[in-house]
């Protein structure tokens, strides 16, 4: 790596950790005393159902809520603030007034209706893999890469779900000692699949506990009791597309477009909460007192 | 890594791959004409269970067959190629003229009795952690160092779970290429404790299933939808037993003393069969195609 934009560690040279917990909105023109029109795309899916936990728990200045989900979530509610507000219908006249559009509902429906959120003035935050690898488009954790927000185009990509949790455990520490390897084995709930397959984990314990054959729906596998590897489909490579986008999508937001990262993607039978092995080959030895002491005072690690 | 028995490739120097399946039965005098006087310490245990299973199916010669168990286990019986036998008392005094036994009933009891055994003219197996380290002792896995059968004293060891399944993998591309460094993370599964750590996944899913918490008896955590750092101490050097019988065993079945083990041992809510994630330094580069075609070709591995 060399300097400017191929060095994570000089984004933010006159840091010695990685940005703080909300620095990140510095970056974009978000004055917390305003209150904003929020739209959340999939609301009533697994994604949408904890952004609007997280708004909440954090106090985020929602103003107005629109919830948007596809045809067959017409007619339920989703709860805000205690407050129980329809759900209406995903199309591209339903942007009017939006400040900020969450995407949460794949990446073919973030494809086709985040350009009109982004003509009607919202700033989309998309989160499916639409356009994550887009040259154009920050992919952005806060408390990684705040920096690439800045120049935003009205869209910008949050990473895959390993991808993130990856990256911010490893930041702090790459940017102390220079990670030169990422191996890392995931052990990923079945919540990263959706609330479909969380409600399939549910129903197919049932079953496998009651002697019944396990019927696989929503994973290729049986998940009850089980683990196999990835959910997507194997690429040429070798690797599974969830494995490439840890690759991918941790280069970029590293801005190490040639960082060797070595990941093996596995389902696990829990409900939520993804973990990781990982084993970093850094720059130069670390002994783990000095490991512990860098992640305690990280933003994001617990 | 130099000569002689710091290189596993020189101990079967002649053979292009691993030992071949059975091989390692050439070390003991096992004319398999004959049929054997077979006890198994631990028998109404999971791995006593399984044991008799392997047996059964693998048609070895047992002409008799003595299972004993501890007091409470008094009054059972074990069902073998469709017979009842009932459980005796493991006692000193319980091995007279048994050709093999297996003791797979915990370390104690391995201390314990072992020694009995011996002296009785058994020869030894002994599935737990005991004597593996002890450097009299030849700690096997048959495709991977049957040859350290030879000048055996009564008594073997089997490896880790963990470590014996991570070697016979491992152990034929070490052969082709020489492995540098090992990374591991695993994913065990309830059987790994025990029986009653199988009924403990089983009962305490049923109860979370219900909406009622989890109430650990046998694991230290909640194994129901749940993962966690394997449920052994965590030793002064920051890993826990587990991690680091998978290096010590790995090492000395290798016969690579200073070989990099890096583990991560995880128990992952499942009952049987452990899984791993294995990454591998190698001392020359090796296609992918070329590491099919060796593991294709190697005993143990499907």
């Amino acid at each position: 790596m060399t300097g400017g934009r191929g060095d994570i560690r000089n984004v933010r040279s006159n840091e010695s950790h990685c940005a703080a917990r909300g620095r990140g909105y510095s970056h974009l023109p978000l004055p917390m005393s305003k209150s904003y029109h929020v739209a959340i795309v999939g609301a009533t899916g697994a994604v949408g159902q904890e952004l609007l936990s997280v708004m909440e728990r954090r106090n985020f200045p929602v103003g107005k809520l629109t919830p948007l989900a596809s045809e067959r979530s017409l007619g339920k509610t989703v709860t805000f603030r205690g407050e129980a507000i329809p759900v209406r219908a995903l199309g591209e006249d339903a942007f009017g007034g939006v400040d900020f559009a969450f995407f949460s509902a794949g990446a073919t429906r973030s494809r086709q209706f985040a350009p009109a959120a982004i003509r009607a003035g919202a700033v989309v935050i998309d989160n499916s893999s639409a356009f994550r690898m887009d040259p154009g488009v920050p992919l952005v954790v806060p408390e990684v890469n705040a920096g690439d927000l800045a120049g935003h185009r009205g869209l910008i990509a949050n990473p895959n779900c390993s991808a993130a949790i990856l990256c911010v455990a490893v930041c702090p520490i790459h940017r102390a000692a220079g990670v030169r390897r990422i191996v890392v084995s995931t052990y990923q709930s079945a919540s990263g699949a959706g609330a479909r397959a969380m409600a399939e984990l549910e129903s197919q314990s049932r079953e496998v506990l009651e002697g019944r054959p396990a019927r696989p729906e929503v994973f290729p596998h049986q998940i009850a009791f089980n683990l196999f590897s990835h959910n997507t489909r194997v690429a040429e490579n070798g690797y599974n597309e969830e494995e490439n986008k840890m690759v991918e999508e941790t280069r970029k937001m590293f801005h190490a477009p040639d960082l060797p990262v070595v990941p093996t993607c596995i389902r696990v039978p829990v409900f939520r909460a993804h973990s990781e092995s990982v084993l970093l080959d850094l720059g130069r030895p670390m002994a783990p007192a000095e490991a512990r002491e860098v992640l305690a005072s990280a933003p994001g690690v617990r």
